[in-house]
């Protein structure tokens, strides 16, 4: 029958049509389809693997899931000395796990202690590290040292050692852990005498898995 | 009419292998699909809105729009001290109110003064920082400290309290604003006696709100 | 023939129905049309090169590739002492010459020695840096300075000037090349007495060029 014939062709005709609009809207999708089907025939080394690289879902060879988490952690309260704090920091941080490639920036919104990354097995260097500081940063016993003293002995060589050691730490990503080294531990400062609750910003930025 | 019967069959036969071909040629658009679905049913606080974030159609849960910028910023010329520049940095970057989550990296491009943060209310704190510097990295008068002299007394004690500060600072940038603590403030550290002129590049990178 | 008619209608409605089907399941894709129609109607400096920029498809005006990339670097074994390192980094990372913005974070993964950046020309400045740290953290001849020293009279010092000095440094990336001053250069510190092998993480961040 010529009208289903007919009907057949203008079926074609806008199925083809429809072919060529997607292809015209999306020239993106278009040269993406292509290049997953050209990944599809000739795999190289630069095709990310699905259970390691699911960002492949942008270009497969270079695209990749980008992602931000930030949480603000408060510290445990804690008076003059130096404390490992991996293992809070860690514990705080379950997002860790779901970056391939990464860096976590731990910031401490205060000028009065410290972070940093030093040894952590023997307690001894924790303690030695606060006695060090004060012999470089001394509290000023006999009144020729600061001028700020209002807030006590121990505030200007606590901004002193902050400036120091520093607010903030960067530490790299490597699949769903920190890179730190063996003996490599996250260690917070504090250098007033009297206790102190400490808040930190953690920002994790990078590639997930 | 079995021929109109005929060619709604072909009809739905083309239309749902139009789905497969879009299925099969587009993997991550049928997984976005789902993604998508069910992000519409079960909403959380992850999703971003569509006028925030045009790139929502990637991963609904994830996606986001990264972006980067950097400028270099001249410094107030200054001579020996510490100097509070928390609103120079902050007026010669508009584009922080742009970022929701993200960090800003400041660095001196210099190896004689540093960045720091600090104390951002008593200007003796600022004072007592200088000298107690001076303490732990001392000028050589007598003669016996320093092999590197000839640019003047002041310049490896320079070159000692950049390294102890150190050149850059990284803060985290949330909802616009730097997420500093209510008593930090941005500190450029001049460590030369006479006037310098510092260039800083800050580099802002993160997930646009 | 009315039956042509009603099938022709109702393959109409259907091609409608899909396009509607499609706008209504992707409405990033929706959006991103008429970004990508009017980006191509009024052309601007930010539209990246298809060439460069696969992901143009995004956003046109902000999307731009980013990209993570994490190695691990050995430097050359070194006993106590400051070195330049900036050629060996720069050679290890010739990935850097593909961001036109970003950052490299160098991450050394040991707790006796530290990363700085400071004066790349005159040597002396590197011995007078040790020296230096020496007098600040000096090691315990008489005994009475530290509880950690089973492991030699220089490890407790090499902790403390490791705190001081930092494990990471992060530099700005511009238009491939690190971003640093014409008299900065990349240094390692070496704090234990014998020679170490120090491994770091260098993870750099950006935006391709």
């Amino acid at each position: 029958m010529p009208s289903t014939n007919s009907t057949a062709t203008s079926l074609t005709t806008i199925v083809l049509l429809l072919g060529l609009l997607l292809v015209s809207l999306f020239p993106g999708l278009f040269h993406l389809l292509w290049t997953i089907l050209l990944a599809i025939i000739t795999p190289s080394t630069y095709i990310p693997q699905p259970t390691h690289a699911p960002s492949s879902y942008l270009t497969p060879s270079t695209a990749n899931i980008m992602s931000w988490f930030q949480k603000s952690i408060t510290l445990p309260s804690k008076s003059r000395g130096s404390y490992l704090v991996t293992d809070t920091i860690v514990r705080e941080l379950p997002e860790l796990k779901n970056y391939k490639i990464g860096l976590l920036n731990l910031f401490v919104q205060h000028t009065s202690c410290a972070l940093s990354l030093n040894e952590n097995w023997d307690e001894d260097v924790r303690e030695d590290m606060s006695d060090a500081l004060d012999r470089i940063a001394p509290e000023d016993r006999k009144g020729d040292l600061y001028r700020h003293s209002a807030e006590g002995l121990d505030d200007m060589p606590a901004h002193i050692k902050s400036a120091l050691i520093g607010a903030s730490i960067t530490i790299p990503i490597k699949d769903g852990k920190l890179a730190t080294g063996t003996w490599q531990g996250i260690w917070y400062l504090e250098f007033r005498a009297s206790k102190h609750q400490r808040k930190v910003v953690a920002t994790i930025q990078g590639e997930k898995m």
